[in-house]
Order: structure tokens, then sequence, then C-alpha cells
């Protein structure tokens, strides 16, 4: 099997390449003709791989890729998860060749090089890495049990319409467990398991002042600016401790025991790491926590786009109409997303003054998750890794979201198993983005051990 | 006199509606070359008008127009000041009619009609009337002094090489008094002249956080995101009474007596003048002041821009590398501007948290000023004004800024005279600005009176 990853590779890196070069960008309408077309791409790479039936499952919005191979019913059967639109690529001008033109480069953690372009790792390439495993078990006569794809195109804009894709297809979705590669490794060598996502709610908020864009010089002092307005209640939204100040934002969070704490606290990431990596002269959070901590088992609030008033080149005295923020609160199991949404609308109307109206629009959310690490996918998970980075992984917390896997556990009664192999250093959602070949190529060489000990696992 | 105008007047706003559909907008480079266009219509439409000499001085930056008219050495000199260049149009949307594709439309206060476009007002269509008043008094031969013109392309950029042309040609310039229009009257049966101007600081600033945009959920929580960061330094510029908290601030602030502020409030503005024009609820400003004074008398603090991290479509989960704002201070007497951009840069460079990088940069200012009421150009526009209007105009202080007043006086020694005809309804630097027909003549039928007044006041 080895080998035949090995005669294969460039290919399995070109095919690749090629699915990269279509801008499928859920985000944005104006691709929405390439996103389409990516989902047929995916459907073809199925079929050729050795799917025996391949769809393209229409739904509101982008369509889901459902594709499997049933070998045996009284086999186990794997469901993999992916997805195939990626984020947006701007700012654009910081990319340092085209986002959609992949070129490998050899970097200090990749002296293999790693391909770069938007959605070279989230999740294109982590997706893809499940096909070629497929193809490559195929080949070599050495697919375990049954599986089943579900490949999605809204993972980057809430997943809006998985929910009711997975809910009329459980029969078609019956499986065992769940695969997923959307998530990172401590490094190259220092391999981890996601066994903990943090969930997510995500607002846009609108503050308008008054009914027309003013004159600063003749109206600034006595009319209320919405930029000035909302600058006072995002600031507002956390005290000089890093606090979420909203009402009831705590309420379910979950504390962790000073025993987790001091087992979180032995992986090998220390301030030092966020400071060189990103040249900042200090790291900053909520007090009491360490970095690590503040990244995965604590709640946080990050405005994620501001906007209003004269944004071009020169001066401009303009008191606008109105401004704009988009902001987002990673969660923490327990912490409902709904709930934590229904919050920061009522607090964040509530702390409007009098001069303003203000208007909040839900974007999407997501519930947080915790995969238990006793059970039989999770032990596959981490013998096929130890086999191929030739010690164990460790189990990780990560800040993430990856909100459809409460959903499947919910709909599916399953569990997911979240094997990725990125690293922080990616870049994903960033200029740059890109995926170490090493890294690919130990996916494909990693997965079908995960089939092998699931199915082992399972006979048991 | 006033014959020839009515009869001229389709003409005069035909020309004017073909000034207007040059876009010269000199904030933005997009639109250098209409720009150098315009200055070279303006020098021709003086020429036409009835001037010796005109010509197009090159600067640094867009030209100076010239012109001037010398009838006799013995009789006084009136310098007349404008711009050609206007402020961008955007935003664009909101425009009901093309900003740069003219229309006449009646409206509540203009039954008359009103000419809608970028410009209108601000200050190609005050600008103009001097042109027409000048054609005017020189086809009825009744031009009682030396008119010198003096039209430049950069006032809303700050007019950042008008001091050097001053400085270098005050023989050229050399004149009694300068007469400009570029404010505007309370009402248009409530006639007024500005008596006093708020100077400008203004300053461009950028956050800097990590040295690339992040994931959110990877690093939100223990990486400080540049758009909370900026939110909280902007809000804290002010406090809970709309105080601005820079340190010294307010040192040279010029406090008002009683008897001054008592003459003020007699003005017809209301809050509800406000609240009604601006579909707002309240207003809001600083404490212990009338909205009237908080716009005249008091200094202020608005951004007029905001952005960072993603404004696009949908939602991304970016901590992003940079945030940026544009922020302004109207100043009144006494204040200086490069003061209060020193004062402003340090003060914002020390609230910086250590996980930030701040950078500040100036992009102009402006002096405040103040027009003596017993001065000959002050009673000249009075009693030009009062015979036009059939009643006295009331002398205001505005909350705009002409930054040039300032360095008139310093430079030439010359006194300005503020005789503006438009209203603060006119959505100057807003979408849908306007300028009526009713405004644009009555100011062509006041200037030449002007001119008469002044010259026999001169004599006197």
């Amino acid at each position: 099997m080895k080998n035949y990853i090995q005669e294969n590779k460039k290919r399995f890196i070109d095919e690749l390449i090629e699915l990269l070069k279509i801008p499928s960008i859920s985000a944005d309408s104006n691709y929405s003709e390439q996103t389409f077309k990516t989902a047929e791409e995916v459907k073809n790479s199925l079929i050729a791989a050795g799917a025996d039936n391949a769809e393209v499952c229409q739904t509101a919005g982008y369509p889901i890729v459902y594709a499997d191979k049933i070998i045996d019913a009284n086999l186990p059967t794997v469901l993999v998860y992916g997805h195939y639109d990626v984020q947006p690529a701007d700012p654009i001008n910081l990319w340092d060749s085209p986002p959609f033109e992949p070129v490998i480069k050899a970097t200090e953690l990749h002296p293999e090089g790693a391909i770069f372009a938007r959605g070279a790792c989230d999740d294109k390439g982590q997706m893809y890495m499940h096909v070629k495993a497929f193809e490559t078990m195929i080949q070599t006569n050495s697919l375990p049990c049954n599986v089943k794809f579900m490949i999605e195109g809204e993972e980057e804009v809430g997943s809006e319409n998985l929910g009711t894709f997975v809910k009329n297809n459980k029969e078609k979705l019956k499986a065992d467990v769940i695969l997923i590669s959307d998530t990172g490794i401590i490094a190259n060598d220092v391999p981890s398991i996601t066994t903990g996502l943090r969930g997510l709610s995500y607002l846009e908020v609108e503050v308008t002042g008054p009914n027309r864009d003013l004159h600063s010089g003749l109206y600034g002092g006595t009319v209320a600016n919405p930029i000035n307005v909302l600058s006072k209640m995002i600031a507002s939204l956390t005290d000089e401790n890093n606090h979420i100040t909203i009402p009831g934002f705590y309420d379910k969070v979950e504390e962790l025991s000073a025993t987790e704490r001091a087992e979180m606290a032995k992986a090998p990431i220390s301030d030092e790491t966020y400071i060189n990596s990103l040249d900042i002269a200090a790291v900053e959070g909520e007090k009491g926590y360490s970095s690590l901590e503040r990244v995965s088992i604590r709640p946080t609030l990050d405005v994620n786009g501001i906007w209003g008033g004269y944004t071009g080149e020169g001066a401009k005295t303009v008191l606008p109409s109105k401004a704009y923020a988009k902001i987002s609160m990673r969660l923490v199991p327990h912490q409902i997303s709904d709930e934590i949404t229904e919050l920061f609308s009522k607090h964040f109307e509530s702390i409007a003054p009098k001069s303003v109206k203000v208007k909040v629009t839900p974007h999407h959310g997501g519930t947080p998750y915790v995969t238990p690490i006793d059970f039989a996918g999770y032990k596959a998970a981490k013998s096929a890794m130890a086999e191929t980075f030739g010690i164990d992984p460790i189990p990780v917390r990560s800040g993430g979201s990856i909100p459809i896997v409460a959903l499947f556990e919910e709909e599916l009664g399953l569990k997911s198993v979240l094997m990725g192999f990125g690293l922080d250093s990616d870049a994903i959602h960033s200029p740059n983005e890109h995926y170490g070949i090493f890294n690919y190529i130990k996916g494909i060489e990693t997965i079908p051990l995960f089939y092998k000990y699931f199915t082992e696992e399972f006979k048991n």
C-alpha cells in the first residue's frame, strides 16, 4: 500500500492542485457557478477512485456530494465528512501568489514543499486525502469495511442546509463512526487528535445615527456618530480583565478540574510560540488562564470585521449615517449557541444610547463538542497515527469550531473522530494558506490504517 | 443690473451645470485628469466674464486659477477665494441621481428648484456665483473697484499647496479684503454671515496585531484582536460626559462669556431641528452645552471612517492583522491644529496595549478663525445682504472649517468675509448634495452690492 502511494504521489498532488484552481468561495455569490462545478469534480473523483454510487445531492444552497462502497453488510461502515467550499481569499494583496493558482514552495516547516492556495489545507487538501486513501485501498484490495462519503459546500458559511439533508437521509447515512480531517496536529513530529471543539455564535450588527451622511464640521458634537458609538459598545463587551460582560454569558461554561488543566499544560505550546511566530510583543487574553486554555477551554469574543464612513484614499470629513461590525463568540462545552446569540442580541440592544438605532442579525452558530477518548473510533485513530508517525498522538482541545459534529451526534447518534493533519502555521482563513506535502501524504498513509484498526476494534 | 441677471438666468444655470459634470475629486487620484481639466474650465470662464489676466498656476498638486481686472490703482481691491475641487461622491448607491449628472428638482425648501450634483453648493456653485456676478458688473459697467480671483483645487484635501503659492505671490495677491462664499445662511428668509470657523486636526490611525490574518477559532482569546483594541482605544478618547480625554486638549479653548452664549441662544435652532430633520430619537453631545454651542464654540472628536477584517458578504471567522480609522477633531479659537495633532498622536500611542503596534499619520489641519463684525468688509456684506434679503443678516459661528482663512490673515494680513449662500440642508459632503436656484441667483445679485458698499466704506 505504501508503495502504491509512493508510485502515485505526483499524480495525487497534481489532482489536488487542479481542484484548488476552482474558487469555490461559498460566502460570495459571485463564485456560485464555480462552487457548483467543484461539487461535480468531487463526485467524479470519487467515482474514479472506486465508489459504487456517487451523486451530487441538491439542497436549498450548495449541493452535498454523496458516495459509497458497500462490500459487506456485516462489516462496519465509516462515514467520511469533509467540505469542498473555501474561505474568501481577501485581502488578496497580501498573497505572495494568486490564491487560486496553486504553487509548491519549500518552507522552514515544510522542507519537502507545501502547496500554496486557498483551501490547500481547509479543507480541499484534507478532504482529498480521503479520496486518494480510498483509491489506494481499492487498488490494493485492502478496503476492510464499508465506506460512505458526505462532502458539503457550505461549511464556511454555517452548513445551513446540511441539517435538513442529514435529517432526511438517516438511512442512507447509516454508519458506525464519522471520520473528519478538518483539524490539525501540534507539529509534524508531535501528532495529536482533536478531542474538543469550541462552538460558535456569529452576528452582524448595524448602528444607525442620522438618516444620511453629514458634514462632521456642521453636525459633529451634537449628533451621535455611529462609529464612535459602535466603538464604545464593542469596547464595553469585555472588561479590563478581558472577561466578556454579557449577562449570563458564563453561566453554563464547563470549568475544567485542576488535574485536567495540569494535563493540558504539558502540551509543548508556550506564549513564546505565539509571540515569535506572529511578531507580537505580548499575548493578551482572559486573566487567570494560559494561552492554550484561552484558545481551547475558554469562550472568546472577536470582532471579525468592522466598517463605516469614508475608508478611501485621503480625508473626508463625514459624520456617517451607519457603522457595521461582524462579531463572533467561540463557545465551550455546555454553552448553547442559540442561547448565547440571544443573550448577545438582548444585551447589545440594551446598551445602545437613545441617539442611535441598532440592528443585530445572527449569521450562524455551532455547538461545542467533546470526543470521548475511550471509544473505538478514537482508539483506531490513535493506533493509526502511532504507526505512521512512530509516536503516540496527544489528545487536544481545539479552539476552532466544526458545528456539524454536534449535529451528527444528535441526528445520527454517531461519534466523530477528528483526525486532521494540518498545522496552525498553514494560515487557513488567511493569505498564503498552504498545506505540506508531508502532511498530505502522511494523511493518505494514515487513513487506511484507521479503517483497519477500526474494523478490528469493531469486531471485539 | 438685476435685469441683466434675470435675462441671463438660464445661461448662468446651464454654465454651472456643465462645470458640475466634471468629477474634480481631489481626494481620489483616479480623477486627477478631470481635476486638472476643471482648472482650465474655470480659467476660461473668468476670461469670458471679462478678466484681463487669467492663468492656471501649477503647484506641487492641483493648480490654482488666478485672474484679475484692475481698473484703477487708487480703488480698493477685492480678492475672491473659492475652490473647484469637490468631495468624493460615495456612498454612490445613496444618490437618487448620478452625482456628476446634474438634475434640477423642486424640494420643500426649494420650490423654485435646486441643482442636484456633487459640488453643486460646495463649492462650484458658490464659486461660480462670483464669476457670474463679475460678468454682470462688467456687462453693466458697474464694477466699482479692482478684483482678483484665486480659485484652488485642493480645499477638500487640506489646501496643501496653497500656503506656498500665497507666500510666493504676495505682490500679485495684494488686496484690501478677501471675499469667500463657502458657508451658508440659516434659512432663505433668515440670512446670516459666518463670523467664526472651527479649526481641524485630521489623522489616520493603524493598529497592527499579529503579522498576518489568523483563524479566530485557533488564536482568538490569547492574540489581541486589533479591531477590539482599536474600539477600546477610540472609546477611551471621550468620557461619559462626551468630554475629550486627551491630556491638554482643552487648555487653550476660548470660553465664551454668559452674554455671548445668551446672544447665540437667540438663533432659531433647537434640538428638534436636528431630531426631526435627521430622524434621530435624541441629540447627544458634550454635557453642559446646547446643540448650537456643541457644533460651533466647542471642539469635537469624530471618527470619519473605520475599517478592518472581513467586510464582505457572509461570515468569515478571521482575527485580522490590522484595523484602521480616520479620526478628526474640530477646533475652536486659540487651539492650534499642529499642537492638537501632536497631543493626539502622543496620547493615542500611549494608550496602546503592549500586544499591538500603533501608527498615527496626520492628514491635514486648519486653524480656527473669528471675523470682527466692525470692519469694512463685514459691514459691506451686511448692507449687501440686507438689501437683497430685505432683512439684516445674523452673525453666526459655524462648525465647519476653512483652514486657509487663518493662512490669509497671517501671510497677506487680510481679513476674510465669509458671505455664503448655502443651507445646512444642502447635504454637502453627503449623497444628493444640491444648491437652490434661489440661493444661486441671490448670491449673484448680492455680490455686486458687496463690491459697491465695500468701495464706499473704503473711501470713508
